[in-house]
């Protein structure tokens, strides 16, 4: 098993690095705790190579990149893994597999990275479409061979999203264009009974966020009758979800008029335009307004970006979210549903979960949890990355 | 709002106890925080008092038990609410509320004591029959207002089961007996498709566990043609579910032989006794001749009583669920699901996924974590406790 290639470069550990972090399966290694010369400094970002420890016995085969905080990501734990068309697409049946299992339309996150066994790489799949987000050098270079995987699974469309701040991060440029196929216009994504539309060039990130599919249906589980706000909407992700689930009405507010467009051609093909409104603004604005008004509904949702992305954001990240309870708790009925996420890695489940306690107490509310959610089963985690897991959604009942 | 009663006794917070923890809606006031005089000795287990902090300023109403850690119970935070059976009545109908939203079939926890305003007490509901367990002294006081109210809301039996470790811990005596009605044999429990039966009278604890029910679902989702190992089974929960989900074969393993006989019926009520084995033994024993056959299952569940059930036990604890992991691991096949459960509150979620993941790799197995759930939504947690959270369940996906 360990008939590497000769002419495969390698990259040794430093001695007091601890090689069973890698022998115990952590798919990551930092550049300071590898050997860096002249030799290793001269590997091209992406290249493959072989993962030696201190006394030159090799652990694993990694795609290396020098500009990264993390030097080397473990593609096998073979160090003579041949990684080429045929690894990926063995690891693309692999993902899909799950996610047949998983779910009944082909409309999921394909592969998510580390746990998937692709580092770094992400692939949301729409139907026959897919979209690449290749954040790691490794998977620029073997693109092309990611895309005849894709095609050979038996999708027509291969869109490369080389963008974001993890590739930035990774010393990438950016790039979105068509590898295979193409499509124009926005894709109906069937989701919880509801209807999302797509857009996969023009949107945020990939079109549109599969992590919440499990949240969004807990939300629509509540939904019978009931009067819903939808802040920080993107396309509508919770409000059109709570419709699906016999709403009777939804009110979307987002900063990004072309998200709100996408949320209202959802309500369109759902035939309840009548049902659903949009506003466009800033959500806190929306609140402190709303609040002013003494507008109540019976499901308040609040799903805003990152406000604690990394570390050095915590302390004020955690003060928004805060602020969002505090803002949202006054616009819920009582004995109403009032659901709060954080996709923020830094800001881990019990902070968060305090920072939104805070803000029901503030506003005089008492509260129950019901739920705690985190991303769908089509995000699965890295055992060796479990701590994290970035995606938080909790649902308070607000009983006075 | 301080209208208390002349003659309702008063429990006083030492000058130095934090009456803010109270003011902020902790439900709990301990021992060591009151002034233990010959008067608050006095006060009989289960008596309604005003919580008045240094100053005698007013905080609460509280149920009163100085044989209790936890000495003072709040019921409401208005110092003067009356505690009676109107009281009760609009507590059930507040919980009410929630469940007949989540729930499509009158089968769930109906109170889940602190965070539905009733501490201590817990009520599961089985179609018109519940199952009351007053684990607080004050509950066993209102018992008859606990059934009368029960019935108002159209309930005909109310089984009265005061046993169990909590009651210990509070200086309670065992005792169960038919407050209202009376049921004979057992009830047919429909939950996610599957039927289990609730033995309310002979069985463990409140007959079923209706706690694991998103876990099971989540299980039941990818059972699809699936052959299951159901261990620590008790009447079937998870091995059922997957019936009910598609799966082909389930085999239920158990030390008790009256929870595999209510077993076997829930499969002969869903006409499925073909696909349904049961073996009494040791789960881990049964493991270890599973293993030793090479046996392999597409699902494999674990879910054992708690075995790190308070801190002095953690260490063993988690060297127990370890184990279960790394002996039930070989028996999932290529590709199948492994969910491990712990209900132990001193074993927190990162610790027991960390064992759960040791386990895993000591079985040389790798992995992917794809869901992580808790309690269902009719086991609402208390803000102030959300620390508290006992019931985690992991489905880890393996790969080789």
């Amino acid at each position: 098993m360990t008939d590497d290639s000769p002419t495969r470069p390698v990259l040794r550990l430093k001695p007091k690095a601890d090689a069973r972090r890698t022998r115990h399966g952590h798919p990551w290694v930092f550049v300071d705790d590898v050997v860096a010369d002249r030799r290793s400094r001269a590997i091209a970002p992406g290249t493959i190579a072989v993962l030696e420890d201190a006394e030159r016995a090799p652990l694993a085969t990694v795609a290396v990149n020098m500009d990264s905080r993390i030097a080397a990501r473990v593609l096998s734990r073979d160090p003579g893994a041949e990684i080429d068309a045929a690894f990926v697409a063995a690891r693309l049946r692999t993902a899909l597999a799950h996610r047949e299992r998983m779910f009944d339309a082909p409309f999921y996150r394909l592969v998510h990275a580390e746990a998937d066994g692709m580092p770094g790489v992400v692939i949301d799949r729409f139907g026959d479409a897919a979209v690449v987000q290749p954040n790691a050098a490794w998977a620029d270079v073997l693109a092309d061979d990611i895309a005849t995987a894709l095609v050979e699974l038996g999708l027509t469309h291969v869109l490369l999203n080389a963008s974001g701040r993890a590739r930035s991060m990774e010393g990438l440029s950016d790039e979105t264009r068509w590898l295979r196929g193409g499509v124009e216009g926005a894709i109906p994504v069937p989701m919880n009974g509801a209807t999302y539309m797509a857009d996969l060039t023009g949107g945020q990130k990939t079109g549109i966020f599969y992590d919440q599919r499990p949240n969004h249906a807990f939300v629509a589980r509540l939904a019978e009758g009931a009067k819903v706000l939808d802040l920080f909407s993107h396309v509508g992700g919770f409000g059109l979800a709570a419709l699906a689930g016999g709403a009777i009405s939804a009110l979307a507010v987002d900063g990004s008029a072309p998200a709100l467009a996408l949320a209202e051609e959802g309500a369109a093909k759902m035939a309840r335009t009548a049902d659903f409104a949009t506003r466009k603004g800033d959500a806190f604005d929306v609140m402190t307004a709303l609040g002013e008004a003494a507008e109540t509904f019976d499901i308040v949702v609040a799903d805003p970006p990152a406000f604690a992305p990394a570390k050095p954001a915590l302390t004020a990240g955690l003060r928004a979210y805060e602020r969002v309870a505090r803002l949202a708790a006054p616009l819920v009925s009582p004995g109403g549903y009032l659901t709060l996420c954080s996709c923020s890695h830094a800001a881990e489940l019990s902070k968060f979960r305090a920072s939104c306690i805070r803000g029901i107490g503030r506003a005089g509310r008492e509260a129950q949890l019901i739920h705690t959610g985190f991303a769908g089963a089509d995000h699965p985690v890295h055992p060796q990355l479990a701590e994290s897991g970035y995606l938080k959604a909790l649902t308070f009942r607000l009983l006075d």
